[in-house]
Order: C-alpha cells, then sequence, then structure tokens
C-alpha cells in the first residue's frame, strides 16, 4: 500500500512538473506573441527594405545594398557573430524595354503588357513579328510537331487551376511552361514564346520568374516572356478571330557573367548545446519589377524578428540560433547551395531550418520535412499554437534555400501563410510594400519564433 | 453464430452505408467549391453593388437602388419565391462638411482627419472650439469629474489592442468609446467628443460608426467626431506639449425623421419538409464614407451565391432555404427585427440561420450561438471542411442581424474570416471594391453552401 501511495505521489509530481512546465511554455509564447504585435520591427524593417532599397536582383546595385544593410542591422542587435558568406550569383539584367502587340489586321495593333522572363535572351533589336500557335502544355506542343511550330511563337495558355484551394499546388501545376517552355519551343524550330503569367487573376500586370535553357545550344535559344493574364486572355480571343494573326515583342534583357555577392549570416551563441545549430531564413534577392516586400522582403525580416525577440526577451537559446539571409533563391540558388556546402565542410550540425517564403500573409501552419516520428512530436505542439489560430502542421516541402541542408536527420520546415492572394503579387509590379499588412506580418515572425522557441526547448 | 453473422453483416452493411454518405457528402461539397470557385457570381455581383451603387446608408437613395438592386438580381435566379418586406428606417445625413483642426499655438493650426459618428448631431454652424481633455476611458473620465470636463471636448484615445489575435475581440473593448461617449461625456457638461477611430493601423482614415444618446434629453445632446489614428497621435503628442491647446470642429450631419425601406427575400422551397426554414443573410445598407465592399457587401453577395450556386448544381434541397439581405444593421437593425417579429407573428419554424458580416477575407470557420448537442453534432461535420483549410468551429455569437430570431431552438451562426484586415477598412473609405480578392470571396460564399448543405441534409 505504501509503495502504490509512493508510487502515485510521484506520478503526481510528475504530472505537475509537466503542467507547469506546458505552462511555462504558453507564457513564453504569450511573450513573444505581445514582442511581436506591440514592439515589432520586422514593418519597419521591410518598409526600408522594400521602399528605400527597392527590387534587388541577384547581381544589382539594390541585392548588394541589401546585403550591407541585412550585416548592418543584425550587427544593430548586438547578436554573437555577424558574418558575410561569399557566393557567385548569375546576374541577368532586363535592359530598358520591353514591348509587344497583337496585329489584329494588317496595320491594326492592340499593345499587350509583357515582360522578359528571367535569364531569358533578348529578341533581335528590331522585335520578332511571327505567327502564333496557342497551346495549353508540352503534350499540345509536341502533337503539333515542328512542321506547325516551325518559324512560329508558341503561346502558353494554361491557366493555374482555380479549384485548387493551396494556390502554391495551382503554381506547380503551371510554372513548367515558364522554365522551360522556350526550351521544348526552340526544339520544334520556334522563334520566340509567350507565357501567360503565374497569377489567379485576371489583371494587367505580367509575371516574371526563372526560365532556363537546360544544355540548348546557345545558336538555338530562343527570348522569352510572360503575358499578362488579361493579355493572355485577349491573345487567346483573338487567334480564335483571325488564327494567322502575327504577334510582335521585343526585349534587350541580357545575360552576363557571374559576381560575386553574399549571403549575410548572424547568430546567438548556445548556452548549452552551441555545436548544434537552428537556421531561420528567407532570401534576401528579389525579382525586380515590385520592391519584392511579400517575396521575399517578408522572409527576411520575420527570419531577423526571431533573433531580435529573443534578445528583447533576455531569451537565452540552448541552441545556437542563426539567421541566414539567402542571396539568389530567384534564379540560382546559389546562396542555398553554398551555405549547405559550406557547413557540410565545416561539420556543422544542423537540427532545424525554417524558411519564410511564402508572402508576409496571415500565417496558417507550418510544412515539415523529416522523419514520422519526427513530425508525431512536433504534433504534440499543435496546442500552443491554437490560441493562435495557427492550426495546418502539415508534411511536405520547407523552403529553396534550407533544402540543401537535406541529410536525413536536420527537420526542414516552411511558414505557411494564408495563400489566396500571394499570386496576386508574385514576380510582379504589384510585388509592393503596400501589399502588406503590419499584424499578419507580425504574427508570421511571431509564430516562427514560437517554433524556435519550442525546437529549442523540447526537441529534436 | 448464424445470428452472428447476420448482425455482422448488417454492421458492415449499415458501416457500408455511411462510408457511402460520408463519400456522397464529400463529393457534393467538392461540386459546392468547383462551382463557386470557377463560375462563381459573387465578385461580379460585388463589383456592381461597390461600384454602380456604392456606400447605401439606410434611408438614402443609394440603399433603395440597392434593395431593387437585390430584388432584380434574386428574381434572375428563378427562385420560388422573390419579396420585400417593409421596414421603417433611421435616417441620418452626414452633410457637407466636416473640417477640425488642432491649434498648437494663437494663429498656428493643423488640420487633422475626422469624420462625424452616425446618429450624432451637428456642431453650430461656426464649430465648436474648446480645449481638450484626453482619456482612456469611462473610468478616468468620471474621475475628472464635472470640474475639469465642463466647456471641453473629450477626446477618447483607448487604442484597439493589439495583443488581441481576434481583432473583433480587440474591437469590442474599445468601441464604448463611440457607441456612448458623447452621452458620457454630456452628462459632465463636455461641448463635444472627439474619438479614436476603431482601427488596428496607423493611419489618416478617420472610421465612422453608429453611437446614440440614449435618453439624454436633446437640449444636453453634443457633436460626435471619429478622428484619424494618426490624427489621434497627433493630438495626443500636442497635448502633452501644451495642455491648454484649443481643437476646433465643426459638422453639419442631421437626424431625420424615420423612411421606409425594405428586406429583401428569396427562397427556395423545401421538397421535404418545406415548413422548416433556413435562412442564410447579410446586410444591405452600409457606412457611407466607402462603398462597403466588406461592410457588409460581401455577406451579401455571398448569401445570395449559396442560392444560386444550389440552382446551378441542381441541388433541390429539403428543407426551405431563404436567403435575406437585411436593411439597416449599421444605426438601427431594423431590418433584422422586422424579419423576426414577423416570422414569430406568422409562426414560422426557423432550424438555422447563417449571417456573413466580418468581412470578405478568407473564410477560416464557423462560430455557433447553439446547445451543446447541436454543437457536437456540429463538430462531427469538421473532417468536411478540412480540406478547404477550415478549421475553426468554435461556440459564440453569429449575426446582429439574425440575433433577433434566438428562441431556443434555432441553430444561429457567424462566417468567421480571417480578422486581420478588416478592421482597416471597416466603416471607412478605405472599405472599397479593390480591397476584396476574389478567391477569399469566392471560398467563403462555397463555405457557407456547404455548411448550409450539411444542415440541410443532416441536422437539426
Amino acid at each position: 500500500m505504501k509503495a502504490i501511495h509512493y508510487l502515485l505521489s510521484v506520478l503526481l509530481l510528475a504530472g505537475n512538473a509537466l503542467l507547469a512546465q506546458d505552462s511555462s511554455h504558453q507564457t513564453q509564447i504569450r511573450d513573444i506573441y505581445d514582442t511581436a504585435l506591440t514592439s515589432g520591427k520586422s514593418y519597419a524593417w521591410l518598409e526600408h527594405l522594400s521602399n528605400q532599397i527597392g527590387g534587388r536582383l541577384s547581381g544589382s546595385l539594390e541585392a548588394e545594398r541589401a546585403v550591407s544593410w541585412g550585416e548592418e542591422e543584425l550587427k544593430a542587435l548586438a547578436l554573437d557573430a555577424v558574418r558575410l558568406q561569399s557566393v557567385m550569383v548569375p546576374k541577368w539584367v532586363r535592359g530598358n524595354f520591353e514591348y509587344a502587340n497583337i496585329e489584329t489586321s494588317p496595320g491594326n495593333t492592340i499593345n499587350v503588357p509583357i515582360c522578359a522572363l528571367g535569364g531569358s535572351i533578348a529578341t533581335p533589336s528590331v522585335g520578332i513579328r511571327a505567327q502564333v500557335v496557342e497551346v495549353q502544355n508540352f503534350e499540345d506542343l509536341n502533337a503539333l510537331g515542328r512542321e506547325k511550330v516551325a518559324g512560329k511563337i508558341v503561346f502558353y495558355n494554361r491557366p493555374m487551376d482555380a479549384k485548387l484551394i493551396n494556390t502554391f499546388q495551382a503554381y506547380s501545376g503551371a510554372v513548367n511552361q515558364r522554365s522551360r517552355g522556350a526550351t521544348m519551343a526552340a526544339k520544334l524550330g520556334a522563334v520566340g514564346v509567350i507565357v501567360r503569367s503565374m497569377n489567379l487573376r485576371l489583371d494587367d500586370y505580367p509575371h516574371t520568374g526563372a526560365m532556363n535553357y537546360g544544355d540548348l545550344p546557345l545558336r538555338q535559344r530562343i527570348p522569352a516572356a510572360a503575358i499578362s493574364t488579361n493579355g493572355a486572355e485577349l491573345l487567346s480571343s483573338m487567334l480564335k478571330l483571325n488564327p494567322n494573326l502575327q504577334f510582335f515583342f521585343k526585349q534587350n534583357c541580357k545575360n552576363y557573367p557571374d559576381v560575386p555577392s553574399h549571403n549575410v549570416i548572424g547568430e546567438l551563441k548556445g548556452s548549452e548545446q552551441p555545436e548544434k545549430i537552428i537556421v531561420v531564413g528567407g532570401h534576401l534577392d528579389s525579382w525586380d519589377l515590385g520592391d519584392g516586400a511579400h517575396d521575399d522582403g517578408a522572409g527576411i525580416v520575420q527570419s531577423m524578428e526571431v533573433l531580435r525577440i529573443f534578445k528583447a526577451m533576455g531569451y537565452q537559446p540552448k541552441h545556437t540560433i542563426r539567421v541566414v539571409l539567402f542571396m539568389n533563391e530567384e534564379n540560382g540558388m546559389r546562396g542555398g547551395k553554398a551555405y549547405a556546402a559550406a557547413a557540410k565542410k565545416n561539420n556543422e550540425q544542423h537540427v532545424f531550418a525554417l524558411e519564410s517564403d511564402a508572402g508576409g500573409f496571415t500565417p496558417r501552419g507550418f510544412s515539415f520535412d523529416c522523419s514520422p516520428a519526427q513530425f508525431q512530436q512536433i504534433l504534440s505542439w499543435k496546442k500552443y499554437f491554437e490560441p493562435y489560430q495557427i492550426f495546418e502542421f502539415s508534411q511536405g516541402g520547407s523552403g529553396a534555400d534550407i533544402g540543401p541542408l537535406k541529410d536525413g536527420k536536420v527537420v526542414l520546415s516552411g511558414l505557411r501563410p494564408d495563400s489566396q492572394r500571394y499570386f496576386d503579387h508574385h514576380h510582379a509590379a504589384t510585388d509592393t510594400f503596400e501589399a502588406i499588412n503590419k499584424r499578419e506580418l507580425e504574427l508570421g515572425a511571431a509564430a516562427m519564433t514560437s517554433l524556435v522557441y519550442l525546437v529549442d526547448q523540447l526537441g529534436f
């Protein structure tokens, strides 16, 4: 009987200790949210990055200004270390004109908004004028064959699927037209490609993004541009009326040799296990049409905010916590690859990496690339997030920049904000600071900080 | 043995039947979403209501136009019945000037954006110039007492609490300054009140909204206006520098006698239990500063869309499904009260009422005002919504217009969209169609239609 009493007492004490620990984590997370929502710095940082620096494509002056700014701001946080990590990046420059029209009848034209795709070659200086073949996918294209494609402009017009609730799935289902469309069309003798913008909305903004020619010989390469969704609808209608209409476009973008740039890295040294590293990051480069506020200025300032909040709260992490502002996610991923290569070379032990690169909208959850056992552990933390309206913990991808860290041990994660508005802005002139809501941005930063806190305290 | 075999077979068949039913509901809900996202009408309807009709305060010409438009559009859906329900509504008119400044030193003034609160009286035609006392709440005010308040303008400056994740809670915690501030201040001899706008963001837009004088005698009433959040911050700073500064404001709004208006009602007759009624609705009136796209144009078109989707799918509801476009939610609730009174008088049996009046943003869930047993039944339907990223089913309020239907039997529910951006727009010039995202609006309509479908099929 005494033994049972003793056992019960022990269990009761253990239970109480667990409850006390739960409650302590709840309190810390409440503090994290209060700090983010009442004295957060992410919004002011993003205002500067978006409006004072602007679009910052790899290899541009703006990208280098962003590197300097990131380094300075991290130094101002009095972290334990701030450094730059060298990396060579591609340099593609849009040039000073992009222009297109539809010739509906001889001498009558309608201008349509286009932009060169990142990595594309220029048109001849007089532009390209040719007939158009409209296709939905590569199967359509190959079915047409060289005979019907040679000498023409291929117009890829498969819309993102509006029925998919997660808009990133709709993006995945459409983006091969942009990334590989030129190569596929060139192989059949096309002279150029026009791609419907990756945008669920009908509007007048062309959306750029990376394309590449793979191993296509230089002389076979053809220029590629995106057309706004309204422009794509118009062109498609016009083609139904007149399949022989002429389309004209010109652009003078250019690829240059690689140039040096940097990842920016700051860290708080772990007090108990400094050799175990937790990374939080986003990408510092952006496309050049907007100011890159959502893609991925938001991820940059949210990641910086994680460390700032810990400092502001006086929280001493057990693990080393590192913020990485990755360079060149958009058109090369050189920063992410260089970071992972250096980590491997230096035998660094990464236990967790979290990326924010899906926009600064209301956070809905996280995605995790990890083992089933690790995911079960993570699911036990859901209760800490429910008061903050975060309910979605899924297994899946994480972020492009942290992907190269994958080694079968490190847990990778991506912040998953509400995705409905993201592709209205993604890679377009509409990706601007005005499209950011301060609270949504701050809630994302708080969610990230809370997850990093839990990993630091409880896992893995 | 045979009996057991038989029993097992029966159970198995029953289990299969349940699974088949589950799967049928899943298919129907998938169809509802596909219809809303690919051929929805809510966005086009809202464009018309917002841009062609505009702000539609009760008693205004625009409100009457909205009634005619609603009636016509519902008739075009070929419902089983469409009718108008008469209701007398208040008529308050903003007038043609609203103006305020801070006199920081003799002869030096800074203009600040204000707007009259709905229901307020005008200032004298020459305006009101007086010293200001700043308070956070009624306790502050009463502590100052008549001696320090008489002859002054009372400036209510308690911000919405940024720490609250649900912004409607933050609104609830601040709105008594707007609704009752004038009455409380008038009782201590104040000459006017200026109220910080109900807005979590710092910007230059004053937000109007209802106030009332309760039973305060006419001659004691004082004018009340809202000041933008930036204006409130400025005034507060200036008062710290010079507590004796003079504030000036004038406005010529006016209350008129009640005028006739209407609720608009459309219905699909139930095929099995036509006497049992399901209501879905929003409010047709709006404030006058913006075009009322979020508050509550969104709720109106989403509610209309529920019936349109059922028609488009050829779905025959078992219960009678009624859409009600309520008049006068903003400053009188006369439409909601009249609808409930008529329902009671006619012995109508309402089983479920759903309101959308929290903006056209991404739907996150529903709130239910019902018994614990009913809520348990509703929770068993959560699985149907999870593929659509809807996770939040809570007990609580529903909507102002359907509130008067409450009788201990009817289940009341409110759509709960993401709330972070709502108060950037609420009751201000920023509540415009441009702030609406088509997909978010459509997802809300699909969620509402799905919930109504499940109630029609399964409960209560």
